[in-house]
């Protein structure tokens, strides 16, 4: 079996999404923890593997892999896991795919990013100004991601595809929580957003939390930076 | 046969990517203009086609799909198109899927509408001013997205996954080429990108010439609006 390596940093959220599904079916695999803060992924042997120099990236044997959703299809077909991660049945994989080509500019970008950058990152990482008008304005694009999300994706389904998870709720999950750290809960006041929540944590286990660890850890240790937002 | 109804707006590079698709294979399709200058996506109507209100969308018999990228890869499975469009062999599947999925927040975002958007649209059709800093920073972008398309996506390649054409380079043409209404040629001094847009002309065809007809046409008639450009 040829060898999997998978370098990733776990404050990442791409690279948490595809580690809950590495962990989740127990494929083997070494860790080469490249860490963002130290700017591991801005090396020239770095970009040797990931051209993008960004995490998560593979190499399984000589064949090496970066974007996320994109290891997350091949690892299904490598590895062989139950189909409900990434459905065969053309129909359930079209809206699986549909979700994940949404995810770039709304879940990630709208979801994950700007709100952390604007309220967090930006002023207190990197020192930079940002207007109240800016930090409002990226509360307002989560917002209309999230609508979009509970009232189309979530419409009918314990799982975006359906009754059974799939690597599209790994993404989604991945970045949606990641206002989490200062305080904003997706979930609030939207109870289909809380169920799907429950719904993935209930699915994976033990596996959530343990891949979440670093992130709590990192919670603690940003606590207090931001004043309460009113969201 | 299923009735395919395409919902689309020529002058959306995402609608033209469908449609090229649609068109080199000779897929049999109802076209539902959907205009987007007259807000046409904005209705309640529309929105029962797309949740998103987005062009380019489908309607196959009763099944509903937007997103291109998921519409692109259904169709192909639907109408079994030759294999080069979105190759079923594992590693080559996975280098379209690495490409597609980097696409969004590169070719689309930093590629065919920051600097059209910057420009031309934000300063000439909806009167909000642009900072001269803001204009060059959406060329600085659009130079480190082909960088990466150039060096890497392109590198040994007459396409993006090889020696034949597939859904990703209908996705990225239909980006990359944007900026040409404003001037700004993609392919200026980089040879590579070049040689990849003559080869993608050289597979299409009249096809190509076909599809973008409409985007030529605006192209004369904003001639003007926009002082040349340094690039
Ligand atoms: N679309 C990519 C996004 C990858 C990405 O942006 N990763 C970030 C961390 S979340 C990164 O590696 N940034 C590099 C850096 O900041 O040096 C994916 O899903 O893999
Ligand atoms: N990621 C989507 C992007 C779709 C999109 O943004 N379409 C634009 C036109 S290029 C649109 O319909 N905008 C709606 C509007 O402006 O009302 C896709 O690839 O289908």
């Amino acid at each position: 079996m040829a060898k999997l390596n998978f370098y990733f940093d776990p404050l990442s959220e791409p690279c948490r999404s595809v580690q809950l599904f590495l962990e989740a079916n127990k494929i083997p695999y070494e860790t080469k923890h490249t860490d963002l803060i130290t700017a591991a992924t801005r090396t020239e042997e770095y970009r040797k593997i990931s051209p993008t120099q960004t995490v998560p990236a593979i190499v399984h044997g000589e064949f090496k892999l970066f974007e996320s959703v994109a290891i997350l299809q091949y690892l299904a077909g490598a590895f062989s896991t139950p189909d409900h991660w990434y459905p065969s049945e053309a129909k359930k994989r079209a809206r699986i795919n549909e979700y994940l080509h949404w995810h770039h500019l709304n879940s990630r970008w709208k979801g994950g990013l700007l709100v952390v950058m604007k309220y967090i990152y930006l002023p207190h990482f990197y020192k930079q100004e940002v207007s109240e008008e800016d930090k409002k304005g990226s509360i307002i694009a989560l917002k209309q991601t999230l609508d979009t999300f509970e009232n189309y994706f979530l419409k009918d389904n314990r799982f975006i595809a359906g009754d059974e998870i799939s690597i599209a709720d790994l993404m989604a999950v991945g970045e949606l929580i990641a206002p989490d750290i200062i305080g904003v809960y997706v979930g609030k006041g939207r109870p289909r957003v809380q169920a799907w929540h429950q719904n993935i944590k209930a699915a994976l286990g033990a596996v959530y939390d343990s891949v979440h660890a670093a992130m709590y850890k990192h919670m603690d240790d940003i606590k207090g930076l931001v004043p309460p937002i009113d969201y």
